[in-house]
């Protein structure tokens, strides 16, 4: 009995013992304000590095169809909102390092952004077409709006595939309607989210959007006219045609039209002091152009057709990927173009299918994604040599999270 | 016997469910990206505050003597790095909420900067001049530059007192020497960190310093020279003069001189789209200079001496407070002023003492310290309504984490 007794009082102790030494596993404490969060789309989930020592702090996975997935994030930059192809957005919490919250919010979506006081994510939707509204702390919808572009006979709605939205510095939402070819605007400050203005026949199909680092200009890309949209946030009063002939066709004379592999992103324009570069449209060069009077200052030859074109934090430096056939030289090369003589002063040889170069907020490393050779590489911005490279399946958007702090990201 | 043991298996289910029980005291969890710190300099500590809840998250004290005292972010924003007055420089963690590090760099310290790459800070010094260069994450000495302006025959060295520092996005640091009538320039990238250039007789006593947001242009405040020094920073060739007699001088004749009770900060002026904003000097007048040609487009008359002149995210307006003699009116007053119309659309009485609005990254909130009311109020940015208030002792200086990921803040 005595025995049965202190076996069971051994026990005991070391059972305190496992308890008292259980819940202390080592974490690793950082700061959110410079993570970099890469979308590993096959897989569906996400890569997230910590930037001062270039470390992986950690993967959260179950996040969708991220084909095209793209995400933001909350104020504090502790939480990711992940929209997927497949209508499933993912609230994931990259301290705990976890899916905090899902929900689905449509078949087929396309982009989402924070409203300015943190409350609210829009998503807008391809599948059923216009766009919802959803809590950022539940993700339970609050509203949504239809787009409704006509009415049937019978009673059918026909809604308009939506894309964008993007945030203001006044609180508003702005979308584009594809088949409307209209762009809405949603008062996020108002009870119900009213939409306060449409803008109509702003040209044909509204395809993505972007607003200017100041977050002053709004501007709208159309798939088929020769111009883009422009309007000034602060008046709201006319949505402006914004010449881009020559960036759109203006050297198919030159021969130098190109196949389009990927169409460029609108958020890939990017302002350094007082010039706005933008990819070119089925052709292998950058645009320059004047903020203001939105002039052609000068059109960059580059290798290839560019995806993402991004300023070095401090503006002195254009970094550009380039699109081209599959197993083409071009689709490994990263470019910078140097801002004072607006020309090519480094090709960088990152990589296959090497895409979105991505800044730490000073800009001194930047984060690649080399699709076609499963990694993601880190450069030194001072010296174009690779720091590290982290192995990483089919690497695609690279979000760092200042983004956080920015309109319009 | 059994019953003995029996107490003792008792005392033991005890003690282990306490010790299961004990690790896990409920502790916020929260991004750095967006936490307001304010200095309450006569306690010689710091509050932090979410502002996504506006929510006090904790204090730290024993930071020295914090009158002037000033700080700066690590790169992540888990780390604020304060320099008091006395020459203490403490890290502390924003996270665990505790002080991380403390080393003594000076007898009398006026400024730090944080380097690009998150490596060092830089300490100016008064006493005993000159600046120091830590290591960020052990505080400890790395190196030491004089700022030797004059040996005397017995060897004896004159050091200047220096103003700043500031970083760059190349990586350079730099600072103004007061009796040197000098500005240096360090590289942080190299070994040593040798001073790369030395620009001499930029004007009479260099006081205060800045670069714009874009980090191409640095300005340096001249305490009695009627011009400030303006540096590309893309050239580093030759410091202009940028022509602020106006700005000092220029409305004696009116009558509106004013007695200075508090010298202007110049990380005070502020850039909203293509106009910089500064407090004038001794008049109670705001002057709008267009950036480039840096010529005067207006000046705006306000109710005090401006201290802070700070643009609101999405540069629609601009926020100034007011400095006036004890108990005046003016001393209790924040202005709004309309950048389109350039004229004061609103005046807020906030209180004894209020200075130093600071915006939340996107601008929907702005925290401002009331100090002879020992309390912080928080203000709707849209509405000019008060939110909240925070009971706090004499606090002084406001700083927004997203300045981490900002150049010279």
């Amino acid at each position: 009995m005595r025995r049965l007794l202190l076996t069971a009082l051994m026990l005991l102790l070391l059972s305190a013992q496992a308890l008292a030494q259980e819940p202390a596993p080592p974490k690793k404490v950082y700061g959110t304000a410079a993570l970099m969060v890469v979308v590993e789309r096959e897989k569906g989930r996400i890569a997230v590095f910590d930037t001062i020592d270039h470390e992986l702090l950690g993967r959260v996975e179950g996040l969708g169809n991220l084909r095209h997935g793209t995400l933001v994030f909350s104020r504090d930059a502790r939480y990711a909102y992940i929209i997927a192809r497949d209508g499933t957005l993912s609230k994931v919490d990259l301290i705990e390092m976890r899916l905090d919250k899902q929900a689905k919010v449509g078949e087929n979506s396309i982009g989402l952004a924070i409203s300015r006081d943190n409350k609210y994510i829009m998503v807008c939707n391809y599948e059923p077409g216009g766009v919802v509204i959803v809590d950022s702390a539940t993700l339970n919808l609050v509203k949504e709006i239809p787009a409704v572009i006509k009415e049937m006979a019978d009673g059918t709605q026909i809604k308009a595939r939506t894309v964008g939205p993007l945030d203001t510095p006044d609180n508003l939402m702005i979308f584009g309607l594809m088949e409307g070819n209209a762009v809405w605007v949603v008062d996020m400050k108002q009870k119900d989210f009213p939409v306060i203005k449409k803008f109509n026949d702003v040209g044909d199909t509204p395809y993505d959007q972007l607003i200017t680092p100041d977050g002053r200009y709004y501007m709208v890309g159309l798939l088929n006219s020769d111009w883009m949209g422009l309007l000034d946030l602060w008046k709201l009063d006319e949505m402006k045609k914004l010449d881009v002939r020559e960036r759109r066709a203006g050297l198919k004379a030159e021969g130098e039209k190109a196949p389009l592999y990927h169409i460029p992103h609108l958020e890939a324009w990017t302002v350094a002091g007082n010039i706005a570069f933008a990819p070119a449209f089925a052709e292998k060069r950058v645009i320059a152009y004047e903020v203001g009077t939105w002039k052609i200052i000068k059109s960059i030859p580059v290798s290839g057709t560019p995806l993402f074109v991004v300023a070095r934090p401090g503006g002195r430096e254009i970094w550009v990927d380039n699109v081209g056939a599959p197993g083409s030289r071009e689709e490994r090369l990263v470019e910078v173009i140097d801002v004072e003589t607006m020309e090519v002063k480094k090709t960088i040889d990152v990589g296959k299918g090497a895409l979105d170069p991505q800044f730490t907020p000073k800009g001194e490393a930047v984060y690649i994604s080399v699709r076609e050779e499963d990694k993601i590489a880190v450069y030194d911005a001072d010296t174009y040599q690779l720091i590290k490279e982290f192995p990483s399946h089919k690497p695609s958007g690279v979000f760092c999270s200042d983004r956080a702090t920015k309109f319009g990201l």
